[in-house]
């Protein structure tokens, strides 16, 4: 399909005087290499806060043996404990790999206040480990918050992404409009299904910003990454570093079309549809409260408690 | 009590490096002049959509009689019937009344979708009517877009209210920052009760904006407009024109502590409190689906179907 300026308009998109879609649909051999190759993957299955010394080895070992090369990293509220972490995480992948991420603790207490000039000075004290970006530095509502955040950060070579708490597209436009990031990070499942995930991918396109799917489960990205790859705003050139996908090792026992990883690459799904599906042992068992993983769980709380 | 840039911070604004929200709680005879004369309201119930000429003219005839200055006037789809709706209303009020409000039905489709731009074509067409500001010109957060207009509608004297819709101190500060809004029409219930009714208050004072208190019921900010105007942001001079509180006339009967309305004012409330009691038959008869009222019409659309 091409898009023309009705065309954006028609997709209730506010910036339509400045915009110009351009041509979207032509494969030109992408789909086969996403065929041969996948999308790009990073993994956040190995640097979680609180974790031992010990621990943050061995995940870290593992996922280079399958051939991660993008790591994420949580970041708490204790600078010499993020330092430690990072150093230790820095040593274990290599220069060669990308260190990709910051995650900010972002809620600092249960009044859910947000602070981002704090941040951006805990961001700077990490420079020295060339994140590739910083991952919701302030509320998820706040675009011109994130727009002040990005515009110290670019300084440092440090992106922000965001989005993965984005309610609905109108707050993507203003993120994009104010150049309040770096990479996209849209969470398919807060929006509304394929239309609004739609409408959210083509602004991006029309932005020229990479994407980032911070989605979970990962399985329910699937579709809509390849296509927006294939038919939207993917090239050859840019693949590998422009647009990526998280990925959580957990869950995926309980898909009907689980996702499949080969080489730190998702491969592209073989069915049609939209793979939501859950198993239907997996429904049974963890319905609330008659299933039986519930059942098993409520039943040892109730022994402990006498 | 004063506050300083540290107690600024303490309310989690992300504005405070240009903040200097200086001294509140100064009454300097505010409260008298509040018990005298009361707080200013406007009336949003004579003007609605789709009412005949003969019901508008009763019911701007009877608000004139009551008092009325200040007249809300709905604005839809089809902009001949506004221009006449306008005209009449005009004619009806004269010259020396405020009309002060446009209120754009901005949900256009059942896809939720926002136009900014040809909604101010729109606003543009009904400016020979001088009204004081168009209200919620496109989606509720869309702070970008609140700006644009609000940038536009200034060369014609028209100013932007918004902020019924906003759920979050967060949307407030930005359109504060954005110089988004001319007019902050706060909505009570739907922000986290009097903490944070207060923040977007002081913010308010910080910038310099006038209030508008776009409540239903009315009821529910009875204390918190009276405590603004004398203990944070109100001065004598300024008080009959740059804030004002929305007045609809209906739901007072279920209410414990009704409002009351004296010269198209607002009387201070008498009592402490929060004033968010309804009265035990009211609250008894509306249960759902058990109260009287429903059964009632339950058993009525019963009979209807058979």
């Amino acid at each position: 399909m091409t898009l023309t300026r009705e065309g954006c308009c028609a997709l209730g998109y506010s910036c339509c005087p400045e915009c110009s879609v351009g041509s979207v649909g032509q494969p030109r051999g992408k789909e086969e290499q996403m065929l041969k190759h996948g999308y790009p993957a990073y993994t956040t299955s190995c640097a979680w806060l609180c974790s031992s010394d010990q621990l943050l080895k061995q995940l870290c070992t593992e996922a280079l043996k399958e051939g991660w090369t993008k790591f994420k990293v949580k970041v708490g509220a204790d600078l010499k404990d993020n330092i430690h972490r990072f150093r230790f995480i820095q040593k274990m992948i290599g220069p060669d790999k990308i260190m990709m991420n910051i995650t900010f603790c972002y809620c600092r207490n249960a009044f859910d206040f947000y602070f981002p000039y704090p941040q951006m000075l805990d961001v700077t004290e990490l420079a020295e480990f060339k994140p590739l970006w910083t991952e919701e530095p302030t509320s998820p509502d706040d675009i011109l918050g994130h727009a002040t955040i990005a515009k110290a950060l670019a300084l440092l070579g440090i992106g922000v992404a965001t989005g993965e708490h984005c309610q609905k597209r109108v707050i993507f436009k203003q993120l994009l409009q104010a150049k309040a990031l770096t990479y996209l990070q849209i969470d398919s499942c807060r929006l509304g299904s394929v239309n609004e995930n739609l409408s959210v991918l083509l602004m991006a396109k029309n932005f020229c910003l990479p994407w980032c799917w911070g989605n979970w489960p990962c399985e329910l990205v699937q579709h809509l990454k390849v296509f927006d790859y294939i038919s939207v705003s993917g090239t050859p050139l840019f693949v590998f570093f422009s647009r990526m996908c998280e990925f959580v090792d957990h869950l995926h026992k309980h898909f009907k079309y689980p996702t499949v990883i080969k080489n730190a690459s998702y491969m592209p799904p073989q069915d049609a549809g939209y793979p939501t599906e859950m198993k239907e042992n997996s429904a049974r068992n963890y319905q609330f409260p008659e299933g039986e993983v519930w059942q098993e769980h409520l039943s040892s709380q109730k022994a402990q408690q006498h």
